[in-house]
């Protein structure tokens, strides 16, 4: 059986949660993961330079051949949408670079893969996402277990992949 | 007196402006300009890496030092933010790559550097562009005058320079 190994990506421009798992039939296997910390003190460019480049750097690596990322739901937030936006996009233009397949899901579809609800917590999807990769420790920080959740939402939407718009 | 290279940025997922001019003390002169339309048939991911790509090209083949960039206001449209968060991430991340200081403008300060008034309309914004960089033709399309406009007002901002937020 094939095996393939998928990046999640939670793209913020304060934390950028990674997680790479690997993918043979229906077993998962986590491989790393991480988080990408940027400090408001640095330059908006200089903050979106490195998020490329840990990202880039991941790709190049553990050499996935897709991604799953979040979404995010910003409610009303206009300015909290317009930097994640730009973290985002520092960090799919590192994942194009490297060819992967993207599938973008919202925040209740990855809760839903992980936890089989669209309304668990953070310590929920966290407790999940350890042990469906049956991981010693649940994985830290939130950010990071978010990316895994997004790589393990990957795997469940097999046909309902898009860099256009969002699986339904 | 010493020559310096300015690019000017309008960020828009389905077109993102481009403008380079040069500046000689109080003489600007311009050197080329462009929009980078990115078809919404095309994935997320492949619209951004191209983005980026050709702002990088840009930023190759004129050398600028700096860069004025448009900050957006979106009143309360959360999805046009997130949009155009992403592009001007993936051509932010372009220009810290090649080193660019970067200042960040409202479209009042743009309007109110180059046509002395921050309500001017797209049409009077292209006329004074073309005005001031003593073009032939008023430059067009209006993305492409909108970074030209950037490019213009990062020379009246001197000390007002930021990567972190925006010069008052």
């Amino acid at each position: 059986m094939e095996r393939r190994v998928i990046l999640g990506i939670d793209p913020g421009l304060a934390h950028t949660g990674w997680g790479v798992i690997a993918q043979r039939g229906g077993k998962l296997e986590c491989l790393s993961y991480g988080c990408v910390a940027t400090p408001s003190s640095q330059a908006l460019s200089e903050r979106l330079l490195k998020i490329y480049q840990q990202i880039g750097a991941v790709a190049e690596r553990f050499a996935p051949t897709c991604v799953g990322i979040e979404t995010v739901w910003f409610g009303e937030n206009v300015t909290a949408a317009f930097a994640t936006g730009q973290a985002r996009g520092a960090a799919l233009v590192a994942c194009a670079e490297h060819g992967l397949h993207v599938g973008e899901y919202t925040p209740r579809q990855i809760k839903l893969a992980v936890a089989g609800t669209g309304s668990a917590d953070k310590r929920q999807v966290q407790y999940m996402v350890g042990q469906i990769l049956a991981l010693a420790e649940d994985p830290h920080p939130d950010h990071a277990a978010d990316a895994l959740a997004a790589a393990i939402c990957y795997t469940t939407h097999e046909n309902a992949l898009s860099g256009k718009g969002l699986p339904v």
